[in-house]
């Protein structure tokens, strides 16, 4: 036994398995749910049940959104490697970056920056707005003037007594848009679950972490329907036939 | 709208989201758990409270098992592109093959065809105990006894009223091994956890992917750790400076 | 230094890069080729003129087939996450499977059972045609009468004495195949890679692996053209557009 | 036939199979390599036969440094799942980010800006020197005095006459950085390849694309070694039996 490497996750005997200092099979199998498990499994301590409930809200409202992207992307993998479902789902997270997910990471960085006193909402738009660029968490190409998500977590926030400082101050960082702007727009799913998730104490490294997690359970439900009711193949045949050739000149 | 390509999973207009048909925001949020969604998006229903407390105690015994293969790849590859937590996290899923997590699917496969009565338990162990071959879901190298999870989840599947064909013939095959061969191996956690999700009601090709759900959990709390107290230069420093290179002759 | 662990490949210190027992900088660099590098890593010695000729034809022949589902899954990836070009490439490779570059790998395998005596090619094709199951290597969705790869590369073996047993025996088992059925069906490119990569002394089972580098080129062609006239959004906005929601009954 | 989408790569009917324009099987195959197909492929023009020495001599610079973090991923990927070789090559790669095969990409973009007059290389070095920041492309942890690629791919590029601006902005910079700090850095083989790929006209966002291309190869030689030599569980025995479990408080 030495200093090599240490971790405080898990370990195991031949009688026991232990996870974050509980015994698995007796402290946590049968006791604790998924979402429990993963809040311990990051913040090292249990939630609350108020605080489970606001987590289970927010995973729920980033599971799916359809045929997106990265959806296709893991659909069309597992028409190539049915066998290695492992790979479908990895492909599926693979294309969760700055475009797509980097909205929840990017919004509570933004709202981080405000709490800790370096601008206030008003000026913080401002900058942005001048400058041309988007604010995190504001707007959305469907939904234009209400994201249905966006109530609906900040009333569990609030039934929970969680709405806490990154959720108020996104409301505030709206408003001043509006404000400044004259123009109305929506906090989307992406902007409100990334200070939700703040508010729980996730730091914001961590948060495009928890929306792979609930894009697994949704990558899950596109793979069994693949199985049933098969897309990528169409799909693939689809652009073969209707896509046009203008190779480089030689 | 013509009939190219079709899904049951999701679809959104400018008022509303829609997730396996029910409304996400009046519906779902706030009401279910990741777990119960998951249930939901594989088996197109909602899981009864019972089945989701089985569900949750096989997701949670399935979670992490420490510094393993897969959990060493996902944190190496953080190690090298932190910026890109996706690819850590599909790093860690891809190694989840058949000499992993195959064992869940394994067992689930072999109960089926038990169950379907192409053998009876006691036929088909003695085919693979003839013919050399391991018994799916039966011993462990660690867990020589027993494996702690296995009366674990027996205890709740009684508890549920859901201990149905595939746990009640993995018992029946645990024993006819034990008899054939006078030694007696324990039921081990993949197994269990295989035959409790077959009689969940979820397919053999899907069972893969539920523990890949969970273990992107696991790898959540171990990229956490990472962060805070990294294991990967270390590791790397370690096998460079130790590792003896013994060249092809040229 | 003990015996912890040992490899073959590579190794340095202050003054040199060592790679296969050669030194990097002035055996390597500027001597051999990419081409004559992969075969040095995977076979352990350097390949002749005529196998290297051999060598890059077959990887040539791999590299790209247009707008396939492993390149979709690639390029919508890349729109998610163009940050992470790595991420792209891993998704494009990740759909390489049974159905798709299986085909390589099935083919060596079938004709090294023939080559290994244990049937002859008559036989060992009508055993496929009475179970009513593919030859590996036969036939082509589009290529409909002759793959051209395929003559190709029997002449580019041909040219450079490297028509070996496994390129023969495809041919026999080819046409034993018209005999028996009456169809003459073509040798694919596919097949015909496997043939001629066994002949070379690969392996089966890393015929995949030599595939998903040339695929590797060709992703690479994509990305760039994805960058400057992206299609995936594109292809997006289609499917969002035209799929059906077809919700399962609540 | 409509707009929908465009692409210049490849397209095949039932007689021919076009690749960049050209004749795959009659104008590709048999002559050219695989490293002259991916500079057209990603340059849409065959490279001169200088620009493939100069290629192919980074290419193989490149393509391993012995059991790194990326190959320690890609073994301990292939032990668990070893049927899907997809797999353990993408964990090999997904680990390419920032931190490892960064620094190309880093180089190539610093060079650019110097060239591009926004700045000269004693004003951007000192730049950098003074917030503490390390300049991209000098320095290793191994080779303090001179990383052995270097002087090699300096010389290639004098022989093929490829020696561009960027090669030579590199030199001025680690001359404008040694006379600042009296502290002469290394130009190291990441950044040296950075800018002779920049000489050899890629752009900086698909250098770590050619790392990883040929990284590609180099995993395949691990890959085939972990085949016959394994280390991954031995790896991970090693790890599990020395690693220290500090669990957090419960």
């Amino acid at each position: 036994m030495n200093d090599w490497l240490r971790t405080g996750i898990g370990a195991s005997d031949a009688d026991s398995i232990t996870l974050m200092g509980r015994d698995l099979a007796n402290d946590l199998m049968g006791k604790v749910t998924l979402t429990e498990l993963t809040f311990l499994l990051v913040q090292k301590r249990m939630p609350s049940e108020q605080e489970t409930r606001l987590l289970d809200a927010v995973l729920v409202s980033l599971a799916d959104h359809g045929l997106t992207p990265t959806v296709l992307a893991a659909r069309l993998t597992y028409t190539g490697a049915p066998e290695a479902i492992q790979g479908a789902i990895a492909a599926g997270l693979l294309g969760a970056g700055s475009v797509f997910l980097g909205v929840v990471e990017d919004t509570a960085r933004f709202l981080d920056e405000i709490i800790a006193g370096e601008s206030d909402p008003a000026a913080a738009v401002a900058a942005l707005v001048e400058s041309g660029r988007r604010v995190p968490g504001l707007g959305h190409p469907v939904h234009k003037v209400e994201d249905p998500r966006t109530p609906r977590i900040y009333a569990i926030a609030e039934e929970t007594g969680l709405l806490g400082d990154h959720l108020r101050t996104l409301r505030q960082v709206a408003e001043a848009h509006a404000e400044q702007t004259g123009r109305k727009l929506p906090i989307n799913g992406a902007g409100v679950a990334g200070a939700a998730l703040a508010d729980l104490g996730f730091r914001p490294e961590l948060l495009r972490g928890l929306a792979l997690l609930t894009r697994t359970a949704g990558l899950l439900g596109h793979l069994a329907e693949e199985r049933e009711q098969p897309i990528g193949m169409e799909l693939y045949r689809e652009v073969d036939e209707r896509a046009r050739y203008e190779p480089p000149a030689v």
